[in-house]
């Protein structure tokens, strides 16, 4: 499983969730973490999640991850998801380390922000797991600044003022990331060899 | 999914890890988690852990959960492993909420305690996931103490000096990692069906 | 699973068996059955029986069923055409009960007619399975009248004159079809939880 | 899918549900169904449903059905389970055509006969579904005859006085049961060859 | 599962891939294997091979073989690129048993031709594998001339004067490596039901 | 995927087929193949291929392969005794590279040997596939000599006289085997990841 991190400001626009871009883009055989900064605007006609048929789903300022597995066949969405969640749970132990606790519903995070008018959960993240018959796919997306978010919903950067981590700190945030999410995939294989089953 | 909580002061000496035990024990008909706490004595006919053969796995008091899913047929260790490494993260959330703040390493959580000579990172709990063609099973045990731990390894407990919870905290421990470990599997299902897949 | 009763007179026209229009169209985030009254009138584009290519798939009053299952993953299309086949002997069970005999082929149930030239075995229902990757969908739909069935087959239903039954039998048929199929899948996965494997 | 007809008085103790018994007894390199006449008394240790422990699982004469299938791999409990209830709901249209009305709840079928003191409903069969990691098994058996059933149970026999069947009728029973069971199975899989998905 | 042998010069441009074309195109409810010899000349919107976008995939005289496989459910492209495997691997088999010894990787034969200026491997071969979530395909072709096949790929055809076989022999060829496929396929399925499993 | 090479002379006796043999006797936590010369011996309690209870299998000196595979989950015998048939075919490639022209009928491979009365076709090797629920086994052998074959089967070896290769080729056909087999399964699992699904 490979990591690749994209120095460009490509957008998230939706297209990228589809099976086997990392191949088609970048020619990688193999399961992989696609990673960059960018904005996000997903255009409807990519639309994965159906709960947001309607809705904007943007950012100006995003950490985006994309996930690709071919090692379960034929993939399964279910596996696809608890993978999702694990990686989830990875982002929020590394935000932790540095400072930053976030509560967890699901696969969103939520920092629990000071304004003028008292405390507020703000979303950090927006996420997403698909598949086809082939191919296992995840969509992490991580807000660096609220700037560009939608207006109707209450978020947060981690880049903002009240956070506290530099940009320094996020490029170690995504090398880390990676690092512990394709070591943990690799840490159940070798558990399952040393398991007696009955 | 249910939850059932002993009251009396079982040993977990590896029987209960057996597919189905839940059933032929306490006549669960579903999918279930029991937990209690107890001491810890794994006899050597019930090791499911090959890595543990010939070591002395104990502890004289400790909280225990046995998880088994029958939702995925035919049974999927790997699978299996992944919710262990679930069930794993949410405790560590629950235990960094109660100010334990941990390090996990595979299916393994450590506290860093502060003894005579320096830091040590005192291992806290064991776990072991495995299946039968139709039962997948987890067991987690986290040390209360570390009275009666193996002598070879650095542990820790949760309830010892340097620890700083209490016995009550023990039970809402217990009811909560159980409420989101089950909201978390059932949030997944709700997931897929809203996830446009290709 | 749930069942959702509609109450107005939808035409099925082919777009309803596709995965996730329940969740698309009411919202469902789970297993569920669909059923109301209407006629049905298949678009060649929604043909999933590559059998009926070319053939007009219709009727004017028929009692549908869509159901979907999201608890099997991947989807499996052996599994839901066995699911199919245990509601279609569900509903031959309960037409027996409504003192209706009616004969199986396979997901097709035909009713044994009386007309001026000696008996006809009537066509009474039209049904099929299908998938996606993560869905399992089954379509059954049973003529109430034949009127605007399609004229190159003979077909019946069940409240013509030679049937007995009526309008509030076909709610009962409904109601009790449904529960029926749900218990059954149900008392499926209860059967799971106390079988011993080998 | 071969069908073996024991024409000995073989008796059920429970080690006919072990996966590959039909080859290992009668060399058979196929799924199938091997049938015969004769008692049922099962051994503890052969015990395949854990709610029968402690349980007399007896009988005197009853029609037994070993199926073993193959086909899919790995095996599923979940759909060996579906195949059961197919297999039973074939066994309860039989003896409707045969003028014997029985009900059904989940494997079980049962018979309404008249005694002294009114109606009862004497449970007419057993029936448990197995799999290994490779085969799926189903043990299903009929009692002919009231005698030497469970004393603490009421059942009923398909030859009994308030039956109205002969023992031609039987033989002519479990053809067809075979072979409609078998032509089932196989009618999934052509309609299969003819589903689109999506 | 079926051989049908076409006797048109059919050109395959792709669409030949697509699941259920043999059903669609001849009305073959089953697995099957359809041969024929004929041009072939990719569409772009046909390509399943991601590697071969932009390249011309073309010869003037090939042997064609398009597999489809709905013995496994959900279908599984790993099981199906081993088939895939075994299937070029028998063709091996059959040339070598014509005196053609030629060389594989992976799912491509090469042969070692003379030319003018000394030996050179030339590509005898193209496959593929695919799948949708119920139908696993196979194209494997055979150039039996190197006319019309792409200018930059150094190529071979089992007819051409550096190779020692006539049209007869390809009939053969087709008929022998179809029925050692199928029987190949059919002899693991009898494997398994002699053998213990764990 | 990793290949261990055993100096030693271990006799094969059925009990290196047992699932995670190479983690206990080796601590290998991998996907592996174990290869060594020896003697086989197969005691009845280890015996696999039911078709062998009561005959003798052994040989004095043979090249034995046992591979384990932890990738696919849960195993599935059917994917196994395809990769059991392609390990077969690699050994017969590699053996006709070394002038041993071979013939084979499922997993077993034959040598036409020359003999006072006439050509005779030697068996020259055995094979087995079997699985636990998380772990695939197959046990491939090669007769080096016909010493202690038994005596009611006509066998052959491949250094007989009749034969023509040397130790020192068994050795490079050890490691040719292993190196083309793991890179087999490895470029499986490459053409997944550039390969279009439908």
């Amino acid at each position: 499983m490979k990591h690749l991190e994209l120095k460009n400001n490509t957008c998230y626009d939706g297209s990228q969730i589809e099976p086997m871009w990392a191949f088609k883009t970048f020619g990688i055989k193999d399961s992989s973490i696609v990673t960059w900064i960018g904005p996000m605007k997903i255009e409807q006609n990519h639309l994965v999640d159906f709960e947001d048929v309607g809705l904007e789903i943007k950012g100006e300022k995003m950490l985006h991850f994309i996930i690709e597995h071919f090692d379960v066949q034929p993939a399964d969405i279910n596996l696809c998801y608890h993978r999702q969640r694990i990686f989830v749970m990875i982002i929020k132990e590394l935000l932790q380390n540095l400072g930053i606790a976030t509560s967890r519903k699901g696969d969103d995070l939520y920092y629990q922000k000071l304004s003028s008018n008292g405390k507020k959960n703000g979303k950090l993240s927006v996420s997403i797991a698909t598949c086809s018959v082939s191919s296992m796919k995840v969509h992490f997306a991580l807000n660096l600044v609220e700037k560009g978010t939608p207006e109707n919903v209450e978020t947060a950067g981690i880049l903002e003022p009240y956070g506290n981590i530099e940009i320094s700190d996020v490029k170690n945030l995504v090398d880390e990331a990676c690092k512990n999410y394709i070591n943990e995939i690799s840490s159940i294989k070798k558990d399952i060899s040393k398991t007696r089953v009955f």
